[in-house]
């Protein structure tokens, strides 16, 4: 059986805190044996997620926007490389068994409205996504964590509940 | 110079409301001389604004998630066949010169988020897109309309701001 | 009825007589009344076929690799614009009712072998693809054109076959 | 330093003897400590390379066409989710630090032809590519190999030129 792969999405800009915050899921994801993914790049939540699942010895996965892996963070075990912009968000929430949502802006709250519509629960740590998201929230698929240990355990039960 | 794409995005499953409110929407654009691009299926906010476009004697474009024409709606003179799911998304926004949002659910708001993403205007009509976007509204990219009137209203604007 | 698409591919830097002859072909395409679709860009055999087309009264569709209209031909009438780079090479085929291929390098040969994939019958024109399409070629969805005349005689002949 | 990437490519529907040389290209790629990427179906070239990488003790990489794991190898360690069809084609050999093909139809087709424009090197083994990319051939950038042997002693040539 092959390991779950769980989408840490969120901004290439962001605080300290929520760096943190990123930092702590990769290391958590890591040591549940899973695999991080995310969009790869050397910067806000994605080089945060993967440098803290890479220190903690885990398999990290990065769907890039580039045509080239230039801009990849060097926590980055696996680059995807698209070339496809902003179409690579589908790429990262399809590819993803469970998704976590830091704070981010377009991109990320992008990211966060695909995964529903295909059908993935997305767990939110410290972003906001307003009415339009109402129903899946409704229907128990958008979830609110706390802090990263509770999206952590909120990813154990989704991942329960899909056969891994 | 080419006339201005305006692309109308919603939901697939819609109000009568909604759909009415499509219908003026695609009928206003191609009284404007503008082409209408949207996601050229033949159901909600796709179908009833396509149809509104035609009918007034506009030209009207879908960017089609399958990879064939089966679904695409009879108002629509060019189907783009992109086989790429909600890829597609990314091509509606990229392709408009304003996009105007329409209640609809997950893939909507993706459509409201990488349009802000891309640095388009977004009108919304109807749709409540919550405090995750509070930095573009805050900006003037994202606006809402009263009605259709007042939407065609606000996109002549930003088109006279985008030099056409 | 919507009116036949066809698509016109091809190297962005080609000789005078290749550019002619896609100059002519996108001629004959607007007299036959259909829709040219090329990748768009303001450059051989792209730049070529839309201007035929365009001077001819045709209405001419081009699906861009880039992210904005920079580099649109001035004779595309409706700019696509995919963000996508090479992987827009699907979506002119899936695109186009019919393909007509003139010489190119590697983007050419990859529309060429996406359509025949995609099921599109391919009409090369001066370009020599080799045994690895020998398949289609037997199968008759692989087809040589003497000339610029004889490709459009051949392009009306598989539209009939496909109902238009 | 992350691990060289090796895409595997070639058809869905394959002799016997391809499919042997694909499970050994795998078995192969795996022992020089290198990851395999193919187009992740449990058929053909994919279905044997992978299960040779994954014998061998390798990490393998399977970039799907579907919006679904469905279809999925189980020899494959980590599932792209594409949801694209034929565009993931593009993601296959930009992802790759070096492409191989293997006999196929359309699909190998357009990857050889589509890696050659992104400036990968491309290693034939047992698949003619025909005259119209002949420029590659004479830069070097398209060789052939006479057993998977050969072709991995090529790859390892090309991995040096770029710096692994």
């Amino acid at each position: 059986m092959r390991k779950p792969i769980i989408g840490v999405m969120g901004g290439a800009e962001v605080s300290a805190a929520v760096a943190r915050d990123a930092y702590e899921l990769g290391a958590l994801i890591a040591r549940k044996g899973w695999v991080l993914l995310n969009g790869g790049r050397a910067c806000g939540v994605m080089e945060a997620s993967a440098k803290g699942a890479k220190e903690a010895g885990g398999l990290t996965v990065g769907v890039l926007p580039d045509d080239t892996t230039e801009h990849v963070s060097p926590s980055i075990d696996i680059p995807i490389v698209t070339g496809m912009g902003a179409a690579r968000n589908v790429i990262n929430v399809l590819s993803s068994d469970v998704v976590i949502a830091c704070p981010g802006s377009g991109g990320t709250l992008s990211e966060v409205a695909l995964a529903l519509k295909a059908g993935r629960t997305v767990i939110l740590l410290g972003i906001e996504v307003g009415a339009a998201l109402a129903e899946y929230r409704a229907s128990g698929q958008l979830e609110d964590a706390e802090d990263p240990r509770d999206a952590i355990e909120k990813v154990q039960a989704t991942l329960r509940n899909r056969g891994f």
